[in-house]
Protein backbone atom coordinates (compact mmCIF):
# COMPACT_ATOMS: atom_id res chain seq x y z
CA UNK A 1 0.00 0.00 0.00
CA UNK A 2 1.52 3.50 -0.59
CA UNK A 3 2.00 5.97 1.61
CA UNK A 4 -1.24 8.00 -0.44
CA UNK A 5 -3.47 5.01 0.28
CA UNK A 6 -2.44 4.66 4.07
CA UNK A 7 -3.34 7.73 4.38
CA UNK A 8 -6.36 7.78 2.37
CA UNK A 9 -7.52 4.27 4.23
CA UNK A 10 -6.95 5.79 7.92
CA UNK A 11 -9.04 9.17 6.77
CA UNK A 12 -11.73 7.33 5.92
CA UNK A 13 -10.94 4.67 8.97
CA UNK A 14 -11.81 7.92 11.17
CA UNK A 15 -15.05 9.12 9.76
CA UNK A 16 -16.35 5.36 10.24
CA UNK A 17 -14.99 5.00 14.44
CA UNK A 18 -17.51 5.38 16.12
CA UNK A 19 -15.80 4.88 19.53
CA UNK A 20 -14.67 8.00 21.11
CA UNK A 21 -11.18 6.91 22.31
CA UNK A 22 -9.93 5.07 19.54
CA UNK A 23 -11.15 8.06 17.07
CA UNK A 24 -9.11 10.07 19.25
CA UNK A 25 -6.26 7.80 18.46
CA UNK A 26 -7.10 8.28 14.35
CA UNK A 27 -7.53 11.48 14.55
CA UNK A 28 -3.98 11.76 16.02
CA UNK A 29 -2.21 9.29 13.40
CA UNK A 30 -3.84 10.97 10.45
CA UNK A 31 -4.19 14.96 11.35
CA UNK A 32 -2.27 17.06 12.40
CA UNK A 33 -2.73 18.98 15.44
CA UNK A 34 -3.91 22.24 13.26
CA UNK A 35 -6.02 20.31 10.53
CA UNK A 36 -8.00 22.79 8.90
CA UNK A 37 -11.01 20.80 7.44
CA UNK A 38 -14.15 22.29 5.29
CA UNK A 39 -16.54 21.57 2.48
CA UNK A 40 -19.42 22.82 1.29
CA UNK A 41 -21.72 21.72 4.57
CA UNK A 42 -19.10 22.32 7.70
CA UNK A 43 -16.14 23.48 8.73
CA UNK A 44 -13.91 22.46 11.57
CA UNK A 45 -10.13 23.18 12.68
CA UNK A 46 -8.31 20.77 15.32
CA UNK A 47 -8.78 17.47 16.32
CA UNK A 48 -11.87 18.34 18.29
CA UNK A 49 -13.28 20.34 15.68
CA UNK A 50 -13.04 17.44 13.42
CA UNK A 51 -14.05 15.06 15.83
CA UNK A 52 -17.55 17.18 16.61
CA UNK A 53 -18.44 17.14 12.69
CA UNK A 54 -17.47 13.47 12.44
CA UNK A 55 -19.64 12.92 14.94
CA UNK A 56 -21.99 14.90 13.36
CA UNK A 57 -22.19 13.26 10.15
CA UNK A 58 -22.64 9.67 12.12
CA UNK A 59 -25.91 10.39 14.05
CA UNK A 60 -26.91 12.42 10.81
CA UNK A 61 -26.31 9.14 8.69
CA UNK A 62 -26.90 6.42 11.31
CA UNK A 63 -25.73 3.10 10.31
CA UNK A 64 -23.88 4.30 6.94
CA UNK A 65 -20.21 3.93 6.33
CA UNK A 66 -17.46 5.67 4.30
CA UNK A 67 -15.81 3.62 2.03
CA UNK A 68 -12.77 4.77 -0.66
CA UNK A 69 -13.49 4.84 -3.99
CA UNK A 70 -11.14 4.46 -6.43
CA UNK A 71 -7.30 4.92 -6.25
CA UNK A 72 -6.28 8.35 -4.40
CA UNK A 73 -3.61 10.24 -6.28
CA UNK A 74 -1.28 13.52 -5.48
CA UNK A 75 1.94 15.09 -6.26
CA UNK A 76 4.46 16.90 -4.22
CA UNK A 77 2.15 17.67 -0.97
CA UNK A 78 -1.17 17.16 -2.33
CA UNK A 79 -3.25 14.28 -2.07
CA UNK A 80 -6.78 14.07 -3.88
CA UNK A 81 -8.78 10.45 -3.35
CA UNK A 82 -12.72 9.88 -3.49
CA UNK A 83 -15.26 8.18 -1.18
CA UNK A 84 -18.70 6.86 -1.07
CA UNK A 85 -21.48 7.05 1.50
CA UNK A 86 -23.87 4.60 2.12
CA UNK A 87 -25.05 1.41 3.65
CA UNK A 88 -22.83 -1.22 3.79
CA UNK A 89 -23.23 -3.42 1.48
CA UNK A 90 -25.80 -0.76 -0.44
CA UNK A 91 -25.58 2.00 -3.36
CA UNK A 92 -23.73 5.25 -1.73
CA UNK A 93 -25.75 8.27 -1.01
CA UNK A 94 -23.43 10.60 -0.96
CA UNK A 95 -20.14 10.29 -2.66
CA UNK A 96 -17.39 13.54 -2.53
CA UNK A 97 -13.95 14.19 -3.53
CA UNK A 98 -11.08 15.18 -0.86
CA UNK A 99 -8.25 17.28 -1.76
CA UNK A 100 -5.33 17.92 1.13
CA UNK A 101 -2.16 18.97 2.08
CA UNK A 102 -0.44 16.09 3.75
CA UNK A 103 2.80 17.11 6.24
CA UNK A 104 5.07 14.54 7.55
CA UNK A 105 2.29 11.88 6.79
CA UNK A 106 -0.75 13.43 8.89
CA UNK A 107 -3.17 15.77 6.82
CA UNK A 108 -2.98 18.82 7.34
CA UNK A 109 -5.52 20.69 5.33
CA UNK A 110 -8.87 19.26 3.80
CA UNK A 111 -10.88 20.78 0.89
CA UNK A 112 -13.81 18.14 0.51
CA UNK A 113 -16.05 18.66 -2.81
CA UNK A 114 -19.45 16.35 -3.08
CA UNK A 115 -19.84 14.69 -6.54
CA UNK A 116 -23.01 12.87 -5.60
CA UNK A 117 -25.90 14.29 -3.47
CA UNK A 118 -29.36 12.90 -2.73
CA UNK A 119 -31.97 13.57 -5.03
CA UNK B 1 -23.21 32.07 -15.93
CA UNK B 2 -22.60 31.85 -12.16
CA UNK B 3 -19.14 33.77 -11.27
CA UNK B 4 -17.48 30.03 -11.15
CA UNK B 5 -18.34 29.52 -14.65
CA UNK B 6 -16.90 32.58 -15.33
CA UNK B 7 -13.68 32.08 -13.79
CA UNK B 8 -13.32 28.48 -15.25
CA UNK B 9 -13.84 29.71 -18.98
CA UNK B 10 -11.47 32.55 -18.34
CA UNK B 11 -9.23 29.85 -17.10
CA UNK B 12 -9.33 27.65 -20.02
CA UNK B 13 -9.57 30.82 -22.86
CA UNK B 14 -6.30 31.73 -21.17
CA UNK B 15 -4.36 28.32 -21.47
CA UNK B 16 -6.06 28.49 -25.22
CA UNK B 17 -4.69 31.69 -26.07
CA UNK B 18 -1.55 31.53 -28.38
CA UNK B 19 -1.39 35.37 -28.98
CA UNK B 20 0.44 36.62 -26.33
CA UNK B 21 -0.65 40.08 -25.98
CA UNK B 22 -3.96 38.99 -25.31
CA UNK B 23 -2.72 36.14 -23.22
CA UNK B 24 -1.45 38.52 -21.04
CA UNK B 25 -4.52 40.10 -20.56
CA UNK B 26 -6.10 37.28 -20.27
CA UNK B 27 -4.25 36.31 -17.51
CA UNK B 28 -4.51 39.61 -15.73
CA UNK B 29 -8.14 39.41 -15.93
CA UNK B 30 -8.33 35.84 -14.09
CA UNK B 31 -5.03 35.35 -12.01
CA UNK B 32 -4.02 37.75 -8.92
CA UNK B 33 -0.21 38.75 -9.23
CA UNK B 34 0.68 36.06 -6.88
CA UNK B 35 -0.92 33.14 -8.32
CA UNK B 36 0.93 30.23 -7.55
CA UNK B 37 0.00 27.01 -9.74
CA UNK B 38 1.25 23.29 -9.88
CA UNK B 39 0.03 19.84 -11.09
CA UNK B 40 2.11 16.90 -11.00
CA UNK B 41 4.04 18.07 -14.54
CA UNK B 42 5.00 21.52 -13.63
CA UNK B 43 4.72 24.33 -11.30
CA UNK B 44 5.16 28.56 -11.80
CA UNK B 45 4.35 31.43 -10.25
CA UNK B 46 3.14 35.20 -11.20
CA UNK B 47 1.64 36.06 -14.56
CA UNK B 48 5.09 35.44 -16.39
CA UNK B 49 5.74 31.89 -14.34
CA UNK B 50 2.11 30.34 -15.60
CA UNK B 51 2.49 32.26 -18.82
CA UNK B 52 5.92 30.34 -19.59
CA UNK B 53 4.14 27.34 -18.56
CA UNK B 54 1.14 27.79 -21.04
CA UNK B 55 3.62 28.66 -23.38
CA UNK B 56 5.25 25.60 -22.93
CA UNK B 57 1.59 23.74 -22.84
CA UNK B 58 1.14 24.72 -26.09
CA UNK B 59 4.42 24.01 -27.69
CA UNK B 60 3.60 19.76 -26.39
CA UNK B 61 0.59 19.72 -27.30
CA UNK B 62 0.22 21.90 -30.65
CA UNK B 63 -3.65 22.16 -32.20
CA UNK B 64 -4.61 20.90 -29.31
CA UNK B 65 -7.66 22.79 -27.53
CA UNK B 66 -8.58 22.68 -23.66
CA UNK B 67 -11.94 22.93 -22.97
CA UNK B 68 -14.35 23.12 -19.66
CA UNK B 69 -15.38 19.41 -18.94
CA UNK B 70 -18.87 19.44 -16.55
CA UNK B 71 -20.13 22.15 -14.51
CA UNK B 72 -17.61 24.08 -12.18
CA UNK B 73 -18.81 24.02 -8.66
CA UNK B 74 -17.33 25.85 -5.46
CA UNK B 75 -18.13 26.88 -2.24
CA UNK B 76 -16.11 29.35 0.31
CA UNK B 77 -13.58 30.66 -1.44
CA UNK B 78 -12.52 27.35 -3.44
CA UNK B 79 -13.67 26.34 -6.92
CA UNK B 80 -13.48 22.94 -9.04
CA UNK B 81 -13.62 22.14 -12.34
CA UNK B 82 -12.62 19.21 -15.06
CA UNK B 83 -11.01 20.03 -18.24
CA UNK B 84 -10.00 17.79 -21.59
CA UNK B 85 -7.31 18.52 -24.41
CA UNK B 86 -7.32 17.14 -27.35
CA UNK B 87 -7.40 17.90 -30.81
CA UNK B 88 -10.41 20.29 -31.77
CA UNK B 89 -13.64 18.12 -32.45
CA UNK B 90 -11.98 15.21 -31.35
CA UNK B 91 -11.71 12.89 -28.41
CA UNK B 92 -9.61 14.15 -25.83
CA UNK B 93 -5.93 13.46 -25.13
CA UNK B 94 -5.29 14.62 -21.25
CA UNK B 95 -8.07 15.12 -19.19
CA UNK B 96 -7.50 16.75 -15.53
CA UNK B 97 -9.36 18.25 -12.64
CA UNK B 98 -8.24 21.67 -10.94
CA UNK B 99 -8.93 23.26 -7.52
CA UNK B 100 -8.36 26.43 -7.05
CA UNK B 101 -8.69 29.60 -4.45
CA UNK B 102 -10.51 32.78 -5.56
CA UNK B 103 -9.76 35.76 -4.17
CA UNK B 104 -11.71 39.33 -5.30
CA UNK B 105 -12.44 36.83 -8.75
CA UNK B 106 -9.85 36.18 -9.74
CA UNK B 107 -7.47 32.93 -8.80
CA UNK B 108 -4.72 32.98 -6.06
CA UNK B 109 -3.86 29.58 -6.27
CA UNK B 110 -4.04 26.04 -8.49
CA UNK B 111 -3.58 22.89 -7.82
CA UNK B 112 -4.22 20.59 -10.78
CA UNK B 113 -4.68 16.80 -11.22
CA UNK B 114 -4.66 14.65 -13.79
CA UNK B 115 -7.72 12.08 -14.43
CA UNK B 116 -6.90 10.89 -17.64
CA UNK B 117 -3.61 10.61 -19.35
CA UNK B 118 -2.07 8.95 -22.89
CA UNK B 119 -1.65 5.31 -22.23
Amino acid sequence: MTELNRIAERYIAAWNETDAAKRKALLDATFTGDISYADPVMQGDGHDGLGALIEGAQQKFAGFRFSLKGTPDGFADYIRFSWALGPAGAESVVEGTDVGVVKDGRLKMVRGFLDKVPG
